[in-house]
């Protein structure tokens, strides 16, 4: 029989044809974004990410060679949310993510992150450690005013005890950011890796660094914002920031993290109405198979 | 001295120099946006149909033949709104509108009409025409749970006695709807006239439909919702319906409702990130102009 | 429970949640476009059209009050065809069309209508009556030495006898044109209504010229290229040429065309890479939308 | 020998291979745009507009039946300009407009119409009348302190006597405009049609108005500037204004212009930067290949 | 008080609501264009990054720490320019760079440098050091027969007097130049480090090779042309090369030029019209953003 | 004589002249897509490069210090493809290939390699080296089918003995690819550097390594896909891979390829509707120019 090319392959997430809530990896959507400051849009983010991961159907990864695709995932389609308001969206999505084995979330705005680590941290009865890819720390107390904001998802996260400062490390960090909230973030225990630091000590070192602070086969979320990215590489998000890591550092950086205890992830902030040629949507669907393919090598 | 081209007028609508909210005419943005069921990203849209006013500052109106420019505008910029929470940014929107005099508001979502709406009856202490230019009648009950969206501003205008559904006309209205919406928005005693009614009896019985509606030198409110226009003309939206009028056809309507008693206005749901070289945004800065000239050449 | 936004929506056809190949009308997409001659990308034109068709879910016609979301409705996704091969890709675009009830097709490019009109004219045994929405006759022998080609789909319909001539009109037509292959197309019995003369006789009169033309309650097709529209209206297509119809022109053909025996669409050439912010696609979806209302009033 | 399909014909004027100066009909590109007011690039339309003509070569035209391709045509590639210098780029245009025979310039900004109309009356030794398609009357004394800007230019031609004011028509006009521009130029006396007139009138009545205006075979000239068009139709130009003609609206009327005696022509304020998949090209194209058409016909 | 988010503030550089001219900071946009040898476009510049600075505004400086918010700067406006000529406008433009203090401005084309160069020298009354960021030379005695051209700014400035050749350092340099042009500017003394010298030293060297040509504390100018930076960091442009500096190796470059003394900059050649999601506006405004930084910080 | 600007130049490559298929080297367009097997559209790509490569003209290359305008070398325009008909297509390609000298092809898809090669081989008779840069190592057997595809090129040439494996290094590889295909290739003798590699060692040792595979001065063939680039460099192709080369990257390394015998290049994949302000066709414009420069430098 005929495979479907690329361009035809039914827009699940890797074409996955799994819909199945109790597989053992999750992919849902989770199209929630008015808690942004910025531009907005990433609600439509899960679509996009999902047409863009057809390119990446079908064909062994290349540096674990190892088949994602024979992983027993399923894409579940998208969590529901409420509408326009956030409080009984967070719990709407806490609710529902309990409910499945481990998940990777398409984001959606980094406002998701909370309720996401809420469902697991309760699941696992203990704080988790975090490796954060970002340009921002989002660890403001409030934003504008409000409270549950993209950047004040880890003010929470830590000051709910979800996961553990001291095995929290944040890499590509560089938007304008008050002094205080910077030194916030580091009492707690956060180890911050700036994108000029990734840049000058490299890759290698990098990683090194976040298998220090997370600790070897110790429960580990990935939280993967995409404007972590340099806008170069994904200008479809709503508060880019300059400077960022190149793909390939990211994906280097990604390769390197064998031997974390990931019980889960999500990609957050793409926002296809400001993406060209779907390259952004492209480096989150990469990413999110990076990481399927490390769990696959491990 | 030499006056600055298009290109260089300042960012304030029409250029305008004033920014006293005590001016008799007050154009304000209000980018909410999250009440949206579809694409996000009308936040953007004042900022957006500040920029395309330019192209219209400075001379005369070539059919009024009046200089809106010289009329008493303050540009006074932004509504503050609550980021993130819907009930609190209409209280504030409310609040904000009622100190002011005649109000043009630039959306935002098409939710902003209804605390408009509500500081204007208040402030008349009688329900006010309408003339609602539109792709869809926005008088569902709840749109996906949600109570104030940008699709259930009427209803809610309607059962709270801001509006005279007698006194009510939509124009240009043609999106799927359940019939049960449209026969309560019926029931209420709205005239509804569809784009492909405007279409059919042509511009001249669309205006004189609207005057016998809405009434001679009665308080009036204009709101004008861009997808109205055909995408084809306003791209730049979250929910476009594709049959819609053309440009020259709203501007031939708006030219037609001298004598209206128009009490204030809004132009909504420009969202700039699907616009294509600010034609939607030039559309909607035109219709706050053709209303502006009405008003000086009444 | 909580419905899932416009956003949100599965990206089948509306959404919808059957794929049953049995269905009494079933939706597949036919992503051939190697036969074109200029711009490329039609095989995009599936995913596009069904992700656009999200804003027509959930709700009635608004002129036909008729449900099309609860019409016994598949969508099967896309139909096999053997990349970079024409010959073998209408063979079996033939034989998958052979095997479903009445289809809809969303193309792809125009060449794919000649095996959609072999399998029906095979399984009707007899030549179908044609409306045929285009800028382009499509009747050339052949272009720049294809005889295959998106451009010479109807003169191979007629020679083949899938159609009947003389139930055979044309709407919209306006490209630059060899006269012989006008004369030919003519002189086969084909009636042509060109872009200026639906613009200058109106829709009711061009409605009445293609009732006249295909006759009551007999076995017809629709084919529905979206270069018919203006490229106003829709500029994500290969052989734009303007002077084309408004959308609403289009809509308001389509509502007329009650009691006209339909038996099978397609709706070809929307080509997403030359769209904005996908109101080609919206076009499209939307003319599928009309056709399936269409066939519930009747 | 197999023909080059659309796609690959050599980009002169439907891919022309003359480029013979003493042709008699002479295709040259200006690119000069830095005599306009707002958005700039009009420099690069020649390009454009000959890459958009290839959608128009190699057949007959469906209304006039000719071949314009047969005719003889050359591109002779663009004129020089002075980069930077308006007065010496417009001594440098006239020079060589007045080598050639019959021209048909591909603008650049409106500006080069002036030495194009000195070049043609020094040879006509007389005024020449004028059929002016445009949204901006274009006739004041300066803008923002420029006298040779593109919105001078036809100030410019009838006080150098270039142009018989009576026999200079300009269809649709409707930018903001100052009250004494519009007098002094009807006064001058010019027929001026709206837009919304030509809207109301049609396009019958249009074109009778123009043939009662410019006369029966006596010299005239064509300034299609195409931002006449709607900008829906043609965004790609640097003062759009809303509410403009349909390229329906401007082929009809040029199909009507049979019997006049056009000694010249040009297509001016194409801008690509800001057009959206050639659609203003192919329509700056479209307009000239029906002039060729009609001289042709005629 | 409710702040306003970003997609809200108001539209001058960060947001500032000082406009006094005598400020200690002076920001100004220049939008002059039309002395560019390619695309245009650069007119539109100032308003872009103004728009994209609204990203920066309000937090502190990630790397120095210091909050530019805070310091004593006014934007201005646009300087006043003739169109459409550029001598005209250079006297302009001098004249007011004359009257303010310490000037930061918005390009505009690189041919405003020269009238600033010419205010600063003969103030300071000595020739200025030079740290030009750019992807050409522009050293040429003339662009296609134009004096006074983007690409000729420096030929100028070191013929003037007004920079001191040995003082001057050019980063980034990689266009197609002739060879005796290159030998013209290093005979004068000038150091030219290349983007591939850049990418094979690093950042911590090329900034050693500016403090060494500039000195400590000795009065220096910063020009930043945009085309400096890779065409993936910044499309928008009128002249890319590709090959450039990433931004963060710019970024890198910035943080590490303490101790100059500077007393001006400007940033050149953002052309909206060929951005991407306002990536070169906010990679321009980021670069004034380090420089006001860095003198805060000094 | 004033000579024209960069946007006047005349659009073939180079702005060249001369179109003698006898020239020394020769450029043609080869505008065939029909193999591809995601997006479409490279048949535009020749146009694209074509104008792109303005930028380039008349000056000297600033590594090699050589006018590449002045060498012998001719633009024939576009080969003759077969529309629709991949077979006769690769045929009529072999044959137009035999019939000129040096040839740099304007691909069209990389499936116009293999042709290319037979011709190369045949004349030479013998198998050439091979230095391709890539994101993919097109050795698939087949493509969903499609036996001559543009992911299949190399496994044909390397079967039908064109190239000398042993003689072969790809550059850039980083897609997903099934185990077996790359144990192939690399059991055939195929060295690969994947873009990960090329990241960690460098442009210095990637080079040497290039040169240790393919030896000195023995006949060569560069075939360079552009994406090989990262996609923030190179958006508009058909299979973007995120993690590629940077331009400046893939510059150092071909100015690093003097002493090598190539006997000629192709550029391939440039899908210019997916690009943004063409900095996808200046790239891949770039790469021809680098590798004239070094030609002529040698």
């Amino acid at each position: 029989m005929i495979e479907q090319p690329t361009f035809a392959t039914r827009p699940a997430f890797l074409g996955l044809t799994s819909s199945d809530p109790r597989a053992e990896y999750v992919i849902a959507g989770i199209p929630l974004d008015i808690g942004v400051t910025n531009r907005a849009g990433a609600r439509s983010g899960p679509a996009a990410i999902r047409a863009a991961s057809r390119m990446l159907a079908g064909n062994d990864h290349p540096h674990h060679w190892v088949s994602v695709d024979a992983m027993p995932i399923a894409d579940i389609g998208d969590f529901a949310i409420a509408l326009g308001d956030i409080p009984r969206s967070l719990a709407l999505i806490e609710q529902q993510a309990a409910a499945v084995n481990h998940l990777l979330a398409l984001g959606g705005e980094h406002g998701i992150t909370l309720p996401l680590l809420r469902a697991l941290a309760k699941r696992l009865d203990a704080p988790l450690g975090l490796v954060h890819f970002d340009a921002h720390a989002d660890t403001w107390g409030e934003n504008y005013g409000q409270v549950y904001s993209h950047g004040s998802v880890f003010f929470h996260a830590i000051n709910e005890g979800l996961v553990d400062p001291h095995r929290m490390i944040q890499i590509g960090i560089r938007s304008p950011l008050p002094r205080e909230t910077y030194d916030w973030t580091v009492g707690k225990g956060v180890t911050i890796l700036s994108a000029q630091d990734v840049h000058e000590i490299g890759v290698a070192a990098t990683a090194a660094r976040i298998h220090e602070v997370v600790g070897h086969a110790r429960a580990t979320y990935l939280s993967f914002d995409i404007d972590c990215l340099d806008p170069g590489c994904a200008p479809g998000t709503g508060t880019p920031e300059i400077g960022g890591l190149a793909s390939w550092q990211a994906q280097a950086l990604m390769r390197r993290l064998g031997g974390i205890g990931f019980v889960g992830m999500d990609l957050v902030e793409v926002a296809p109405a400001y993406d060209v040629s779907e390259i952004t949507a492209l480096a989150g669907a990469t990413m999110i198979w990076e990481y399927l393919a490390l769990l696959r090598a491990a």
